[in-house]
């Protein structure tokens, strides 16, 4: 079976959206990984097909009813269904490149994208949704995030990069921020590559990029080295 | 003028994409912010149109030239252009909701999106272009990142949203993580809303949603706390 991403939306047609292209995209088509959005709204109420309703207790906005986007997700993600399911939501713990790794060795995702307020706190609970953040700001619905996290995943999948996966010499994987990179010409408005670079020595080229991706990191992201 | 940003991307056909629709896409019909996807690649070398090359030093995966970068920057982005120029980047600074603040109240935005392996140290300095990372994980390319920048961007500028936006009980936005969210049924699945919220008192609600926003936050987000 191929991984696989079922996603639960109010827009359906934001996807494959970027996904639809490039090696991701070729991969899609092929069959490497599958994707399915489904609509939300195929479980509202009443003639308008509502699925939100007001905050109790008060407050701005609407919130996804609990009874609406559990029927959503039943629909799709049975009780036995071995995949995770993710709720992207600003509260959620941060998406790292280690769950990324996680996610991308099993058999795939059910993703909930949120919208407007938020949902009922109580869906979270009964249908055992994981809360997951990409970063600390706040996107128009959960849907970029849904598709971010479905890319970071899809290009460690065998096969849908190629080789263009260096893996071992990205940001994270070592715990630091990436080395910088150069490539010709070998000058450039008045700037050189590093002399280092070009020695054809390659302990000492090694030696150098850890010592920039450590002091880059110690710059930018001292928290990644606690 | 209205808030506008230039993409520079070798995937000019992943934008607008899940920006087009929903109130994002509305605001960007009616002409409440522009968006321009350039493509990098309009100023590629010899008969492939080249944007890329091997890394100096060795190593897996290509570089994007600085010189055919500048150039396409350059093209979009006259040295006097008063937006920010980004570089999406998982080498960058984490992008939070403080400074989606500062570029949504500013004229706009320059995004560069890398590929393959990055993009070479010298158009970075060259160009000035402001690496900023969506978080710790590892994508197939910018483009996302750069579509996620944009739409948090967005969704603040006025009349984008409407009422949808409520602002100061976001996460984010007071330090913490948002309080939990329910609306009907009363009761759903042997799970109730809990009474305080149906109290009517709005000082004990307040109090309630506060104690809950502080406890999550401390549950899944200590460093927000520092």
């Amino acid at each position: 079976m191929a991984w696989s991403a079922t996603v639960l939306t109010l827009f359906p047609e934001m996807f494959p959206g970027p996904l639809g292209l490039s090696l991701a995209g070729d991969a899609l088509k092929r069959g490497a990984w599958s994707l399915d959005a489904y609509d939300i709204r195929n479980h509202g109420l009443g003639r308008h097909r509502a699925v939100d309703d007001t905050p109790a207790g008060g407050g701005a906005g609407m919130v996804i009813r609990a009874d609406v986007l559990a029927a959503a997700t039943d629909a799709v993600s049975p009780a036995d269904d071995a995949r995770p399911r993710l709720l992207m939501s600003p509260r959620g713990r941060p998406l790292t490149q280690a769950r990324v790794r996680e996610l991308a060795a099993g058999p795939g995702a059910v993703i909930v994208c949120g919208r407007f307020e938020g949902v009922d706190e109580r869906v979270i609970e009964g249908r055992r949704l994981e809360e997951v953040s990409i970063g600390d700001y706040i996107l128009s619905g959960g849907e970029l995030a849904a598709l971010v996290t479905i890319d970071a995943c899809v290009r460690l999948l065998p096969g849908v990069m190629g080789k263009e996966v260096s893996g071992e010499d990205e940001s994270f994987e070592g715990g630091l921020l990436e080395y910088p990179h150069y490539t010709r010409p070998r000058d450039w408005e008045g700037r050189a590559i590093p002399d280092v670079l070009l020695s054809g020595d390659h302990g000492r080229i090694a030696r150098w990029r850890r010592e920039q991706a450590e002091a880059l990191t110690r710059a930018r992201r001292p928290d990644l080295l606690k």
